[in-house]
């Protein structure tokens, strides 16, 4: 991490219950000493950072099988919070039961929809009824207080040990490629240092050529864009907010001409942050 | 409506219960005449017509408020429908009870998440609280059935009709601008004539500038995008199939000419359908 870490271990909150994927991305990407705050919403999250409760949020912003998480770049937009980072994670689903049980005894998992779809090859293999619940750590805990035999849940590893439960299998999503990019959230922008990332939002006039003109300021110069996403500007329909991830941060001279050029096409721009690009090995 | 009527009334599958919104738009597309199929799922929806037990099939495909609905790009793709048109429906949300009740009666408000979001300023203002249902027209189905006083439905004025139930107030979604895009699925296509829209679908090599080749091909010809949607290419993590509508129409020489031109750039191209644009009044 080319991020300054602060004295003490920092507070950083993330959605979801104890155990949740989320909060296995907070700690391998601030590391195991850090104080996790769970959060029962997105929203909370930054609640908990913008009321100094927390020092930073991690929000899952995209899922390698399942898309974006909209919801979170609405609340980029509608919060003053600056992007200081990002994480990716391998989500790896583990089927957990009761301590001694075995997989013959399960007939039913539990689990978030999500998590349920992404393991039902596994779930069809072996005769298991898929049963909905809000969350997976939160469907570990319910296991876990309702004592039930012959029910499993599918969560993270994490969710396991926090539980204290027992895992059956690991690795039973039917397509390995799963990867979930989180981003960390603070108060105050960073310095990405070289290898950086940054994260915008703009809208256009809706006219002919105005996104190929907007992409241009960024092909004109070889900037690369990771990511480009399009979300509805409220109140006046079929407009869009525009959200760009490229590379580089806004403190390069050909970064800052890039968005000075889209600001003559844009009818409004933001700049969301620029933070170190994470390195997966 | 430029498109061919079978002679018969037109089966139209939607997902949805009775009086969803969905149903609405049929109705408002293809006539008071037509016979319209509930259907549990999206995918139901696809099933029915591929299996011949509906005309046409009816998907929400984006609206002004929440986005897109995601889940349709991906049954567009992973089924073999044709685009034969598209609707947009302006959503009218109502406050609906049992025959009789007063507003000052209603304490509790079912609804479709969604449309409990979209009226919290109206609820508020009159102190109603809300509680998630799975469905709007299911909500209104449910009161019905219970016979639960001192509870309302968010719903459409249909759901009202269809299963006998009072209107308290119509209109009460708090930002006016709520519109739902439809479009028609088929078996086959469909000739869009003179003022058309096409959407089609492909993706690109993940280097530098790729996006910006690819629109260009419509920006040097002076055609015009409305709409460009993102979904995650599934097995190849942070490569993405793009999703664009355009107007105009396949038989085209120009809009030919350009799909031909974004070949030498789409590692996979597909057009999912040329169809009359829905002119709004």
């Amino acid at each position: 991490m080319t991020q300054t870490e602060p004295l003490t271990p920092p507070v950083v909150a993330f959605q979801g219950e104890p155990g949740a994927y989320s909060e296995a991305a907070v700690l391998e990407h601030f590391g195991s000493q850090t104080i996790t705050l769970p959060c029962e919403s997105f929203d909370a999250v930054f609640r908990q950072v913008e009321g100094c409760s927390a020092n930073y949020g991690l929000i899952a912003i995209e899922n390698s099988l399942a898309g974006s998480i909209h919801q979170n770049y609405d609340l980029l937009l509608a919060n003053r919070l600056w992007i200081t980072g990002e994480h990716f994670l391998r989500v790896k689903h583990c089927l957990i039961a009761q301590p001694g049980a075995a997989l013959s005894d399960i007939r039913k998992v539990i689990s978030h929809p999500q998590a349920l779809a992404q393991c039902s090859g596994y779930l069809k293999k072996h005769n298991l009824t898929p049963e909905v619940f809000y969350d997976t750590a939160g469907a570990v805990k319910h296991l876990k207080e309702s004592g039930a035999a012959g029910v499993a849940a599918i969560a993270s590893s994490r969710a396991a040990g926090v539980y204290d439960m027992q895992i059956l299998e690991e690795g039973i999503e039917d397509n390995p490629e799963n990867y979930t990019r989180f981003l960390v959230v603070a108060r105050e922008p960073v310095d990405p240092g070289e290898n950086a990332k940054t994260t915008i939002v703009f809208s256009l006039e809706n006219k002919p050529g105005a996104l190929f003109k907007a992409l241009s300021v960024f092909a004109l110069r070889d900037i690369d864009l990771t990511k480009i996403e399009s979300r509805p500007l409220v109140g006046t329909p079929w407009n869009y907010l525009f959200y760009i991830d490229f590379s580089g941060s806004t403190a390069s001279p050909t970064i800052a001409r890039a968005l000075s050029h889209l600001e003559e096409y844009a009818t409004f721009l933001r700049v969301l942050g620029s933070y170190p690009r994470h390195i997966t090995s």
